[in-house]
């Protein structure tokens, strides 16, 4: 994990899906980058909808924990997820999954996500309900 | 991909991710079984919720072409998926996701899907929106 | 209201709509009754999606509630609400909405709800999560 | 119903909790008014979550009727609706809920939909699936 918010392989599944996580854009949104290979894709040969989910969630549950620190790490879960397949994405495209809060409180951050391609064409949305674990992040287990 | 209705590494996401299909119960319910590793966790050591969600879909995926072919290859797009997360999975755990139909027709498909632990802990449920690719499957490309 | 558990007219849009809650069936799961008439109907003459959104939200939350009391009135709030339209429901029709808990805990309760018609076809299904009210119900307020 | 695209009292529904849809400003989104009373009311003295799903609904799938028509009076049929409960109303409070197509074509639409306070406060977001019904809006039956 290098650079200026930038996030790379934090986690056992940031690692196995390669995607970055990228906390440092200074507008409290977080965004996870991932680039479609040949291991993304489903049956049909297009990214895995688990995929789309996974990216979306995580770019989600990182702009709640820049909510409580500006480094985006204070661990959030996720209490529900539901997301749209609007678009099918291809091998070789570059994807953006970017979040933003829609309300919330100490408690609980309602958090909407988007995924879009290089070509702006918008993939899937996705409405979530966050929780931040009380106990505050310990360093490294974050 | 071997067996009496198991399907391994089929996708590039199945075989980046580790988990097996079983199409073969003959219940028209498909089956996806994941063993929990270090590379399928999230920053608080325990299962990524993205991963349960990917699990989740393919498996409610799989249970709508089991309406269609026997061998479960249909193609089936995600329309939207909901997912909650009851419980925590952690490394070590053998987790089974399972699809039920609940409705639809021939253009559209209500799934809904459970996750389970080996000790029957339900981990996450969800639902889902299916439709069915128009064409037929190609050999090879299911 | 009235009754063994029957609870009739209590809140402001049950009067509206005209379905009845019941608590008392020593379940754990709370019910909500409709007979569809002409005041429930959307531009094709069936019941309305947001009348099923209702009564599936009610009887969820009333079962949420019986885990606090025996009488099912600690109030609790719907945090989400995924429901998913099945099959639609005529004029005529008699209608029952039943929720169960999936999971969650002191603070957040995970509910489902299936909403069925005399002929026991399932019209809609809901997911939803669900938060106590943390003052207690007082009589008459809840 | 009266006026340049607002519509009153077109539905059992709209009738029965009298909110009032607006399908004429142009931009392709279209608004559903409804003033808090206490025939709206849940438990707590707030807007009952069912109603807030049920305006949301209807301005989301008129919003999709609008892409058909310009008086907005294709039928549509909700497939799927997922609402997020951000912030309670209260009585007396007017709201409006707005629809807007993120996605999706001929078969189906992808619609998200805002419900507003007058202060601008966000009380609830939701997404969903809908579905135009194939044969056209007869006169009077829309």
């Amino acid at each position: 994990m290098t650079g200026e918010g930038i996030i790379r392989g934090e986690t056992g599944a940031q690692r196995l899906l390669g995607y970055t996580l990228d906390v440092g854009q200074g507008d409290g949104r977080a965004r996870c980058h991932l680039r479609v290979g040949p291991e993304h894709t489903n049956r049909h040969g297009m990214l895995h909808g688990g995929i789309v989910a996974t990216i979306l969630d995580n770019a989600m549950g990182a702009t709640g924990s820049l909510t409580r620190d500006p480094e985006g790490r204070h661990p959030f879960l996720t209490i529900s997820l539901n997301t749209q397949y609007l678009a099918p994405a291809r091998e070789g495209e570059a994807l953006v999954a970017v979040g933003r809060i829609t309300g919330g409180g100490r408690k609980l951050l309602f958090i909407e996500g988007e995924l879009r391609a290089e070509d702006d064409r918008l993939v899937a949305t996705a409405t979530g309900v966050f929780k931040p674990v009380s106990q505050p992040a310990k360093e490294g287990a974050a």
